[in-house]
């Protein structure tokens, strides 16, 4: 694509009205050309800042984060985000705040938003939770907004929950399309989503079930590869399925490495928890049983490490088309003889992947500046318009 | 209030002079136009908002903001009106500087506040100390700046001290004459300043103290109800005395909690510890006497328990005004069978009056904004002429 | 000087152009052009916010901050620079981020930085780690934005670290050079850089260091004064040798405080640690010998006890130039009597040399914007000029 004229015409003909002052919670929520629309508008937000086009299409406003985890990566995207549209961020930190003592969410969520245009909550760790709270918060907010609390309606963006992690799976997606040349070249193309073994344990299953819940809907094979006993979360492989059979593509499962990476286009392994530990630790966490919190992180540390040959080697990498699959990760990953003993993947496999790696990470800040841009214009087409119009710079010359 | 010019037409008739390049530390300190062209600027910042007209009054700038306790609501407040004025927060966090290790005040005052334009603080855990330290502050960054040091003098704002708490006190205020239909009804209505039981103890008398030592000045009658031994500082029982006398209105004190509601057209029934076991709390902990503190501590919480009838249920409503009296509380609030076993208030009547809560709320930040604002400006009338003229957006269409 | 003309005619005779699209690590790796453009474009800065033209050359931006140390002064200076260019500060907390848990510089220099136009680093404990650390996190930015992962490169701003501290050696010089009426007054003035007894151990020599590694480059005559066993990094020393050299001043040492304030025009007393000894603590730490680290830090504070005469007292200052040396210091000063019993400076010297202190620090920040306006734009001169023409307010009239 060369001009923004360009993006602006194939916004023209996708509808996606139903973004406009909406939030952005689960991938298969939203239809094929919303999520077209997210892609389209992250490419030409990148395209006008690589332009030197200012994008800050807010004097004023605030953008909260809430963080439930520790997160540099999601943290710095959300911020840079943020700050490429003109709104200034304001961490909520449950150490810094009331929020843990006991005080109702919806008051929280409104006492926070009197400014906010957007709230990024990211609130992976318990089952059942994560993805509940931010419904809460959002209705919270509309509700507040409706009632003449609010001036405006905060916009939700799920920065990953314990169902899925929108943010990662969109800007892995927009990394595939551009490494394989747009969505039309997706069709019929492999992709692995397997699990492999790391030292440690309880990594969260937003990111497996992110990935098979949208790659499915782009027409491509994804095989979902993983031990017995390490399922995911059951609802997701029925929206997989589901997505397959519409997009003329395929969903399917199996609990060997090897066949998943056979002839692969695309690999994305990478550690997560069994989702039914998952559901007994939030259980346990529940109860305060810190004694069975213990004893359950033990056994899944030995459970994973009869897995330990579920690596992406060199060997394993052979297998892949041509030996040359897309290899893919969420980062950090646990490298072999870097970051741990023995890992998700080898170091020279890395290596040759690193700057792919890179650019898949890269895509973040965008595809979440997209979400908030799709939620605050009627017609993000115009506004697109205003912006080169303007034609202020981000940096003076 | 339909035009920008209806406000500016306002502030032509009061006299604030005084406020350019001052800080705002008691609302008693300051005049009766002083605080009218507070509400009035808060008003129109806030018309201004809602016509999504840019109040960018700073292209650069630094807000501090120093809380010495945590804060979620006061914290969002402050850097939401930073933010609506162009102003970027940074905190001073003691965990993160030196002030804690015995650094002078004065040194650090200076050393933050090259560019800053407002100094934001809450301290009001100890007697005697908060208001005092602001004051330190406030006089070592003047000096500062007669001395050359800083380009600007930065505006102290009291985000609430030992003694007073001006923003919430003035944004409480502000929603009484919205909900009114304005200060010219307010006479004779009588308001409820009640302590309540809450299973917590050492809540601050700042709140009580900040709306007996405002509302008395708007000709209303205002009732400060307590137990016996849940006396505030007297020295506000002056300024409210006096304020009433000058007013027409009248400030009358009362053990009883169903005295204070008969009637009422407002109530403000809250938490608070007694002054003078405030007063020995803060001379044990200087003697760092952490046993006589846990002792204090035991003897409080026993006492509380003593008057767990002071609480605002649906009985002690109906004896209120038309059993319509306006409920207000700080927030967030001890609701019964919500945030604790026995509080404050019934959840039913906390749930009927949510929405004028919230309302209360969403002024603060206007009032913050409104005091920077008339502390940097020398004529705020021309700048909101100026602001409507240049006719930015805050968000783009 | 009275116009932004000045500055931009005094740029135009200095070559600098390798400044551009660079990093600033240490003062001797520049040329005295490029530190000569870092002062006068710190000069036109302040002369422009000081007349209230906004300097603001970013849109929007990022400006990313990590320290490895508690840091009030040096944090506030950074976030201050930032803002008058227009960059939002996010701070790469180690506490929040995933850093310390093994992942590996390049990534996590790449992952903060999609949208970072800065990067100030803090780093300052350990021998032969600080710079060395500061160096990789701009060789994988560089690697990144030619690889097309950033569409910027973040420039590298040494906040301090284990062998130099540019920004306050050189907002210290400027300091000087305003007192003394401008550099060509500089020659043949003696600078005392000395050791002073501090109760406190393990203050870092980046500060002496940096003072006699830039000190010695203006013609002046420099004079480093410790106790025996208190030597700086020899490296540095002979850097000072060469400068001294070079611009036709001197560089001597001395184990007397005495000989060292004799007739001199400027002192700078200040506590470090021997150099060896911070060397050996670094071993310690790295060999997680924490029974050592103990037990040098007992050696080291007997050590500095011995050499409790070494003060800045009056008497002392009276050895100096007609008694009127101007007295410096980084702060916050160990003060006699005020911040500890027996310490670095008297505190009538220090009160009466109060407002040039803090002047000295005022520096700071105008040095940090100059150095990331030197790296961002390629005719600076230009874009000063620009600035003016476009004549925007930094606070409204």
């Amino acid at each position: 694509m060369k001009t923004l004229q360009d993006y602006i015409d194939k916004l023209n003909k996708l509808n996606f009205k139903e973004m406009y002052n909406n939030d952005f919670f689960l991938t298969w929520e939203k239809t094929d050309d919303e999520l077209e629309a997210v892609f389209t508008i992250a490419d030409a937000l990148r395209f006008m800042r690589e332009n030197n086009i200012s994008t800050k299409v807010f004097e004023s406003g605030l953008g909260i984060s809430l963080f439930r985890d520790n997160s540099t990566r999601t943290r710095f995207s959300f911020a840079s985000a943020c700050n490429l549209l003109g709104l200034e961020v304001q961490d909520l930190d449950e150490g810094k705040s009331q929020v843990a003592h006991g005080e109702t969410v919806r008051e929280t969520a409104n006492m926070i938003s009197f400014m906010a245009d957007v709230i990024g909550i990211r609130d992976d760790m318990y089952i059942g939770k994560g993805n509940a709270y931010m419904h809460e918060v959002s209705e919270a907010v509309q509700q507040g907004n409706k009632d003449g609390i609010l001036e405006q309606r905060p916009t939700l963006v799920n920065l990953q929950c314990d169902i899925d992690h929108p943010t990662q799976a969109m800007a892995d997606m927009l990394h595939i399309i551009h490494e394989f040349g747009g969505v039309e070249n997706l069709k019929g193309k492999k992709i692995a989503m397997t699990w492999a073994y790391s030292p440690s344990y309880g990594k969260p299953l937003s990111v497996p079930q992110g990935i098979v819940g949208l790659m499915t809907r782009m027409g491509m094979d994804v095989v979902l590869a993983h031990p017995e006993g390490y399922e995911i979360m059951s609802d997701v492989e029925e929206v997989a399925k589901k997505n397959a059979e519409k997009s003329g593509g395929s969903f399917t499962k199996t609990n060997s490495m090897a066949e998943a990476f056979k002839d692969a286009d695309i690999v994305y392994p990478k550690s997560w928890a069994p989702f039914a530990a998952m559901e007994k630790r939030t259980e346990l966490y529940g109860n305060g049983d810190m004694e069975g919190v213990k004893k359950l992180e033990q056994e899944l540390l030995a459970q994973n490490a009869e897995h330990k040959d579920w690596a992406c080697t060199e060997e394993m990498m052979k297998l892949t088309k041509d030996g040359k699959a897309l290899y893919m990760h969420c980062l950090p990953a646990d490298i072999t003889g870097v970051s741990c003993d023995e890992g998700e993947v080898d170091a020279t496999v890395f290596d040759r992947y690193r700057n792919p790696l890179y650019k898949e990470a890269s895509y973040k800040p965008y595809i979440i500046a997209a979400m908030i841009f799709l939620s605050k214009f009627e017609n993000p087409q115009a506004t697109l318009k205003a912006l080169e119009e303007r034609a202020a710079k981000r940096k003076m010359d």
